[in-house]
């Protein structure tokens, strides 16, 4: 598994005080043992997977986490199944086999499987730690990161759910190699969203190097996550619960979100409606004069080199989708606030966009 | 409603930093709207209260709170109703009536309402705001108070939840009139809880007053109150995750939870299962030989007095409980940690107990 050109490991650590936590990213972590004894206080270990990657990685880690102490749950794979349904059989699990206070959850799969690991672990006796074990592009540059989980409810994503740090994340880099295209470039929206909100160097540096992104290259790949990790965990170590700069991170999100749950949380991978969403994102704060038409074309330009979406799913109405977005997390006084782009590298959340200028980049971003 | 023998209001203050809260003890007080308006910061508010409480009491909380932008769930009344399927009910109506991340929830009712609306303000878009408003002498002493929130699962009480503090609790006596004496009396039985783990001159008070209590003498109701909102304010103050002292209000109810489960939550009260439970934790006090006889003999007879339970329902077998206590929350490492009584006044978390001890106290107090 550790291939003659390995890097060496990178931590990264995210900075909340006594709740500080290392980000390790390498390839062939998984089968280290010294990275989870440390983070593991009691004897009892619950594995977290899906169907997907259960047959790919589940007995490595239960090996590696001694299988003796361990039980593991596994749900199936995808968005329309982080609900409350699926939620139980964590809980079902874990009070079937008696599980204490004093146990610990290992988050093994993408963002559904962390998020819903992460709120399972916030909530089960009010409260056990966790470990994340991303295998996803999306969960290890950002999903896993930062301590937000929870489940969809049919009326909106992520709307019940808790703030809920990990005590670990381990990213195995070699776990990609299992990851399809689709779901690689799915991430790779998410990797973009830090350099458009904050790293205009980072922006950059993925214009040069998409197409080696694309191909998998592990250097290019190791670095890409690194500096997404690394961006993420300054953000959250500045705003933990979200009162100010860690809304940025939601850039295309509340659009994104709009279009995954108008389709029902199915056929578009969240990554996908988050593409889509940061070039709604930059299509508004163009239409507002903010954001000059050459940086525009540049966004939209690397979104579809990622092949990534730029536009909605044109069978949804912009009625729909405007409805869909009054429910997100960010409204307030009665406003949905929004991230818009007054640069590459410069975000702001606002809610003095206008509705003339937002219907008309709705009805734009179906057309395409 | 304000009589004229109307005590003034007393407010006891929870300590906890920047999250610190007021609990307002008076008759009188829903009709108090300046009580209500400092703790509420949006538009939007959630009244969740339950089917027995509604016509008793919405009507004249939503006038105090502005009917128009006041929304209410209305939850069948019951412990075994305290479950994912009536939480999401409460989910369901704030997202139908798209209820933003500033908006505040109301829990208008007993211990049920208030854990299962305080629980769903600490996960609706990862934690909004709520009041308490109990009108069970029971939320009034104990569960209102501190910031415990959860719900059931078939396998175990309150193992799913969150801490979460309300914003302020407003304890209006006067909602004691309509409250049956069954349901007064399990209150009562919390109340006894803080004089027997802490405070030897309350249970002494309680000792001499428990007829006036039955009889709901409003002076010594207001005192009982009072006095049970400062031990636990204290308490919650110097510990409010429960890593030591908090542990002690927990007296009883390792027994009585697990009395709760094996009944499926029916037929038996919280408060009629905990006085059961702390005279079980006496009787292995007393078997230990950490308690004298006639220690004993008091809280036995204090409980009788206030003609509540002093045995575990006798259809139940010492196995079944012993199997219900092995999932409760207290475990630590492998075993079982029980309050028990050193005497009346204090009490200690331990796993030195012995399992022969334990299963006689078990056997002698189903034969009761």
């Amino acid at each position: 598994m550790n291939g003659a050109d390995e890097q060496p490991m990178k931590t990264v650590h995210v900075e909340l005080g006594a709740r500080r936590y290392p980000i390790y990213i390498a390839a062939g972590l998984l089968a280290r043992e010294d990275l989870f004894a440390p983070h593991i206080d009691g004897r009892q270990v619950m594995v977290v997977t899906n169907e997907t990657v259960a047959p790919l990685y589940l007995e490595t880690v239960l090996a590696r986490l001694g299988a003796d102490r361990c039980e593991a749950v596994i749900l199936p794979d995808g968005e329309q199944y982080k609900n409350f349904t699926e939620l139980n059989k964590i809980f079902d699990a874990l009070l079937t086999h008696r599980f204490a206070r004093d146990c610990t959850l290992v988050a093994l799969g993408g963002g559904v499987v962390g998020d819903m690991t992460g709120f399972a672990a916030a909530c089960y006796q009010r409260g056990v730690p966790f470990i994340q074990v991303p295998t996803t592009l999306l969960a290890m540059v950002d999903s896993s990161v930062g301590g937000k989980t929870g489940i969809n409810h049919p009326l909106g994503k992520n709307m019940i759910g808790a703030f809920h740090q990990p005590r670990a994340v381990v990213i195995d880099t070699d776990t990609l190699a299992t990851l399809d295209d689709r779901q690689l470039r799915a991430g790779i929206a998410e990797v973009i969203k830090y350099g458009l909100i904050r790293d205009e160097a980072f922006f950059s540096w993925l214009d040069a190097n998409m197409e080696e992104l694309l191909r998998r290259d592990p250097a290019a790949l190791a670095y890409a996550i690194e500096h997404s990790c690394l961006n993420k965990a300054e953000v959250v170590a500045a705003d933990e619960r979200e009162g100010g700069v860690r809304a940025l991170l939601n850039l295309g999100h509340t659009f994104g979100h709009a279009i995954e749950a108008a389709l029902g949380y199915r056929d578009w991978l969240h990554g996908e409606a988050v593409a889509a969403g940061m070039c709604m994102a930059a299509r508004l704060s163009r239409a507002l004069g903010w954001l000059d038409v050459e940086a525009l074309a540049r966004i939209e330009g690397l979104i579809k080199r990622a092949e990534l979406p730029a536009f909605a799913p044109p069978q949804l109405s912009a009625a729909t989708l405007r409805e869909f977005m009054a429910v997100d997390k960010k409204v307030k006084g009665g406003r949905v606030r929004l991230v818009l782009l007054k640069g590459i590298g410069e975000a702001l959340v606002t809610a003095d966009y206008g509705e003339g200028p937002l219907e008309a980049v709705l009805k734009e971003s179906l057309a395409g």
